[in-house]
């Protein structure tokens, strides 16, 4: 078969030059700030991704034992384990990738089952300063590709967990009114409210979260407005990171959404998620999730983020935002009896950044001369 | 499971800087000499890869429509499947790649099933030049890294194609010979000659083929003392090659291994692997597969070699290469007034290519100094 499955693609040569100088660039700035990287295997035992995955968005197999092997889905989980089990506990522990994730979902919507994700996770540490510099970190890496109009939304898991605290709501229920919230349905968290009976300051907050978005002063405007318990410690945490990228001069890169819900239901602290100008999906997501190591083992709070390659690409497309440096392409040509000077002189040449191709003149094909910026005859 | 299936690894931070260096290094290599990388995907449909590999060394799996699909053993393949479908038909057209393949094989001998190949391919020429341009390639990107004490060793596939050319040998008799060349078991070798009544000059070259490995001087000795059809061509274009090689200055690099035989028995020329001191492996192999992308539909020549990332790491551990340049860390303890000022600082210092932190002193947790190489405190 000369086609290739639903949801993976080819880099082709000029694509590809632009997504490695987007991996590269990003992977800069993360060790830039402290992180290392690491590469975990592509697959392993399943069992370790169905902590975070549905199964049945797994590539999954079997090894000639027997084993059920996964494709990798994120490498969070993967970083979990290696934590767990492999590295000394000497927090923070900073760690970073750029590698390919692969996840069975529905292609209709454009979504690739395979995809490159540049992330960090910051282990081991659970103040506002931590999560404020992961966020920071996140705008960093757009900004050092050039990006611009984009914002990163903050929200707060704990808001949607504090609402649905000491509310009898099945998993199932838990799970449609946080669909519900991400789809800012308001009519159908108001059906919901009644059939459950939810009352008070939670059944207002309820319906209006979806409305809960924009500068800073959404936080104070909601502060004033509801008496839940937890809410205003999830609020004035907030204001504390806010403040302190505002002291890093990224304010203007900041608004607030607090009715944002994530998919994973692993994040326990902050949330975020970043949206770009002409591009309907977020380019990262990321939050802070504390008990995610605990299922490996190791009882370690955590925030990370995770970059879709693909979509940092498009945006830069949309941009117009070029990547590459030209690189100077040399072609020399030589008699046979120049050639150890050919060589030698092509040899120093890419040494000084060029590409260079060498061909005997008395070659019998034709090389295409206008692939090149400059041309050198090699007598003798 | 909190364990690795067999044959796959985590490259923790240390162990992963000097690979990403590897293969930035190799890739850079490439590509100064006119190669162009591209990424096809880690999988694809199972029946492109069966032309070369046995599917029972394949990693296969079902998507949810019943195909068949495969993660890559090589890339080789995949490029088969882009050039004949996806490129213009403008040759030579020269690419190359650094990306993880998957075989299932045993893992007693200390093999691993997923593992890192850099390879290239040159498409569209056959003739010696191009043969030795990539020999030399191959050789560069080992220079590049520092290595020495390595020899590429150059056979032929035509020799073996041409003692068995009207011999009535079976696939599995062509098989077994070439295993037993490939062990250079000369007494095996002498036991089949005799059952297959292999006769005359024939029959004495497959007895001394595995002893005929040295410098060019043992071309010319076969020249002289055997006389079978096209011998003599595949040996004349092994001295033109050579020839080329020299005049590059790298005839220090080269051996002939006439008896050589690649397990890959799509090669249809040139055939060359590289050794170095204290590696029981090839770090690479290569040759030239004429006939390779017609599979695919194209009916042109080429040239290629895989390098396998892990065995130069490997290699350059054994001869004590340092591959990583040390990048100063600085610490930045700030006031917290003086957190703008920390940052702004931090984001000048990372532009000069270091890698910096930054704490608030009031933070509670104890970050160790002795990691850093400089310690700012900013006070406001």
């Amino acid at each position: 078969m000369i086609f290739l499955p639903d949801g993976v693609q080819d880099f082709l040569p000029d694509e590809y030059a632009i997504k490695h100088v987007v991996e590269e660039k990003i992977r800069k700035t993360f060790i830039s700030f402290g992180y290392k990287d690491i590469m975990p295997p592509t697959f392993e035992y399943s069992s370790n991704f169905s902590v975070l995955f549905d199964e049945n968005n797994l590539y999954r197999f079997f090894d000639k034992k027997g084993n059920i092997l996964a494709l990798r889905p994120d490498v969070t989980s993967q970083i979990g384990r290696i934590v767990s089990t492999k590295l000394k506990d000497k927090y923070p522990i900073k760690l970073c990738y750029v590698a390919n994730v692969f996840r069975y979902e529905d292609t209709q919507s454009g979504k690739m089952r395979e995809f490159t994700q540049a992330g960090v996770e910051l282990i081991g540490l659970n103040q506002e300063e931590s999560d404020a510099e992961v966020i920071a970190l996140s705008i960093e890496a757009l900004r050092t590709l050039g990006l611009k109009d984009f914002k990163v939304e903050i929200g707060q898991a704990q808001i949607f967990n504090g609402i649905i605290e000491n509310i009898n709501l099945g998993k199932e229920e838990t799970i449609q009114l946080r669909e519900f919230l991400e789809q800012k349905n308001q009519s159908a968290i108001e059906t919901f409210i009644k059939e459950k009976k939810i009352k008070d300051d939670k059944a207002r907050l309820l319906i209006e979260l979806p409305l809960l978005f924009g500068d800073e002063n959404i936080i104070l405007k909601v502060k004033k407005l509801y008496n839940i318990p937890k809410l205003n410690d999830s609020l004035d945490y907030l204001l504390k990171v806010y403040k302190i990228l505002k002291d890093f001069g990224l304010s203007k890169y900041i608004s607030f959404d607090l009715g944002m819900v994530q998919n994973l239901n692993y994040y326990t602290g902050i949330i975020f998620r970043c949206f770009i100008k002409g591009i309907g999906y977020a380019i990262y997501t990321g939050g802070r999730y504390d008990n995610l190591l605990s299922v490996y083992g190791k009882n370690v709070p955590a925030t990370g983020f995770a970059i879709s390659i693909e979509r940092v690409m498009l945006a830069l497309k949309k941009q117009n935002i070029e990547t590459l440096n030209k690189v100077p392409k040399v072609l020399i040509k030589y008699e046979e009896k120049a050639r150890d000077n050919a060589y030698s002189k092509a040899l120093d040449l890419r040494l000084h950044g060029k590409i260079v191709e060498i061909y005997s003149i008395n070659r019998s094909f034709n090389i295409s001369e206008d692939d090149f910026d400059e041309i050198i005859y090699l007598e003798e």
